[in-house]
């Protein structure tokens, strides 16, 4: 229950916040694996939670079903049938070793919001929708937003023939969980079904902790380049080789993550890179290391921004290469474009966060989300709610009843406040 | 065969280098896999080594036998019985995939010279021994130099309770191999029956090659610090978590490699530091590392050398974790005390080294060897041979023939030159 009281809120409207740390908690027990919270795509645990997520969105007043991909998708019409939507929502599955925020918060909210106008009998010029995407953290089949890609027309077929850990197909997995794979392009939306797409969230960084603010407005998606580095120089003996004559491939990789930690400290615009995994063999403790792999991942506020460093920091590890008489392979694994949040969609986020008595503030969201694939139909917006620590994809991700309660309010608020870009071309 | 003609030698003797290359050969099959040479201590191939390494010391004219320790042992004596020896020796067990050079060539080549000398019907005033030790490496008991420890009296008893990874006892293998667990001591030697101890052996690394010299006079043994060093900060996701608010253990592992290397290079006294292992934690490409473990080899030729170093190098280490905000715990998990070359056996060393016509190049000796045992009970030289690329526990490990040629050709000046220190003093 809420331990703190919420501040700034209208008096007399009921919280929130109860009712979404309740479900929360409620659909993170539906796990694959009792000792931790682990609820991939397509598991009978995901259906599961398909099922209770459905059923709330039934009694917010919501028409529901699950889609071909197996998102919950559940319709609250407006004033009149058949209006374009305001389209909210987050994923419902997880990591393995979860938290039960990251994505049912967003979910749970929306669907919370949705009830409470039902409750007041309160309907708006626009119809408001609620997906649950099926696949957004894309831990089974190596391929992340999977849910919100078939929603924007730009899923792809040969993603069906995909295998999981254990050699399952997706297009066996669907059939299990009663889909049909065949007709997976039935779950698009199109553009002019939408009016935008506004994803509530946990930041999942400790920015807004440091800011002591309970949510803030996110200015765009984080483009991402993945690098793959190896370093090789000469094992021997650390006893007998002069360091003189040394090609230590492992000395060689500390000086690179040094110095990419340098670009990025000094970058001062948002720039943040990181070597997530490293490897020296022979990995002995009395062996020189003639070979390094580790990893780099670079991302940065706009995508120029991005590409410029990525371009910098290649340059500077050649040269550390060379210098060295290292060899060097570098290799791009990953690549995504920056999603910059829609400006007069951000401002109406704002005004609500501001009308609910908070503090403005901007910030990009570091993290990939479902409006990367959203992009690609509808304008996107984004309210983070400050999470504590900024621990997420782990057990110990939490998130205050007070801060869920905010970030309800500021997103109901945000819904019954929500002016169309261009009302005429949306209503067709 | 000699592909290579020996300079500086005596005219008219035989070519040593032929048959210790031979030797080396025969040796080098006697394996525990066929694919790759391995003969760890009291294995059933270590027996048949040791049988066939008894039966070249017989046919070169000395009485050989098995030690309580597994220690295959060969007298030659002098001009009468019973006289104190001069010792000479190296190990035959070897790594894991390993070369086939390492240990055997001191050994064959110690046994050769003797041949030499009883084919000539040549007596000196002392006896000679060659000891082949049982175990120096360590692989199979995790503890080096048992061989060597059971000559010099410090063999450890509870050593004998070790287990090998597949959890059989050291007193069992000694068991399965013909010798008695409970009479290790029988191996002892005692200081008044030795003039001195000298290992020829490879040199594990490239500074022959670099100097075009066949052999080298070794120094000392360095002594070794081994520390593990675990640096904890704050895990985090690699998107948003901004730079300044980042603990990262591998960045700050990278700050203290790049310090470590440049302590050594700077240093110009022969200090060498090897950070061999790393492993970073949780270790994902997309996860800043909250955790990361690296080991640090150092070594320098003197105690209070390497000492200072340690103590500089953990202050720096320090230093680095404090300003990072991140938690550091050092463990030194091994320490060898250098073992310096005995002034007037290594200028008899240098002594034959010109004899056969070499320039005279002194170097300490970065990896250990059994003089590090038998420092307990006699002076102790080396005299190095030249290997190629200084690659050395590897397949690739090899030495010329000719080299092989020089390096007997010097210990048998050696030999025949030997002048013992204090002859009264050693005859008892």
């Amino acid at each position: 229950m809420t331990n703190t009281k919420p501040t700034g809120g209208e008096l007399g409207r009921p919280l929130l916040g109860d009712e979404i740390v309740g479900r929360i908690n409620q659909l993170g027990t539906i796990s694959e694996t009792p000792e931790h919270l682990a609820r991939v795509f397509l598991s009978p645990q995901h259906k599961v939670a398909a099922d209770l997520i459905l059923s709330w969105m039934v009694e917010a007043g919501m028409r529901a079903h699950l889609d071909a991909i197996g998102n919950v998708c559940g319709r609250y019409e407006g004033d009149r049938p058949g209006l374009p939507c305001l389209m909210l929502g987050s994923h419902y599955d997880t990591v393995r070793d979860a938290g039960k925020w990251d994505g049912p918060l967003g979910l749970i909210t929306a669907i919370s919001c949705v009830a409470d106008l039902h409750k007041r009998g309160k309907r708006l010029p626009f119809a408001v929708e609620v997906v649950g995407f099926a696949d957004e953290e894309g831990v089974r089949f190596a391929s992340t937003l999977l849910g919100s890609r078939a929603i924007a027309g730009t899923f792809v077929e040969s993603a069906l023939n995909s295998r999981d850990r254990d050699g399952v197909a997706m297009r066996e997995a669907m059939v299990s969980f009663g889909l049909d794979p065949d007709h997976v392009g039935a779950a698009a939306r199109t553009r002019r079904e939408l009016h935008a797409y506004v994803e509530l969230h946990i930041e999942q960084g400790p920015v807004l902790e440091q800011k002591r603010l309970p949510v803030g407005v996110v200015t765009a998606i984080a483009g991402a380049t993945r690098l793959a580095a190896h370093l090789t120089g000469m094992a021997g003996h650390a006893g007998t080789v002069p360091m003189a004559m040394r090609r230590d491939a492992l000395a060689g990789a500390a000086e690179c993550i040094t110095k990419i930690e340098e670009l990025c400290q000094t970058d001062g615009g948002g720039l943040v890179g990181t070597v997530g995994y490293i490897d020296a063999m022979p990995g002995a403790t009395n062996v020189i290391p003639g070979r390094v792999n580790f990893t780099l991942d670079i991302r940065a506020p706009t995508d120029p921004h991005r590409k410029r460093a990525v371009a910098d920091i290649v340059r500077q590890i050649e040269a550390i290469a060379k210098r060295r008489t290292l060899a060097l392979q570098v290799d791009v694994t990953h690549e995504n474009r920056t999603v910059p949040c829609a400006p007069w969609l951000k401002a109406q986020v704002a005004e609500a966060v501001a009308a609910e008595g908070f503090s403005v503030f901007e910030l990009p969201s570091g993290a990939g989300h479902d409006g990367m694939a959203m992009i690609d139909i509808a304008d996107v917006a984004m309210l983070f709610v400050r999470c504590r620590g900024g621990i997420s994809h782990h057990p110990d991700e939490h998130v205050e009843p007070a801060d869920a309660d905010a970030g309800a309010r500021v997103l109901l608020r945000l819904i019954e406040n929500f002016r169309p870009r261009e009302e005429g071309a949306a209503k067709k």
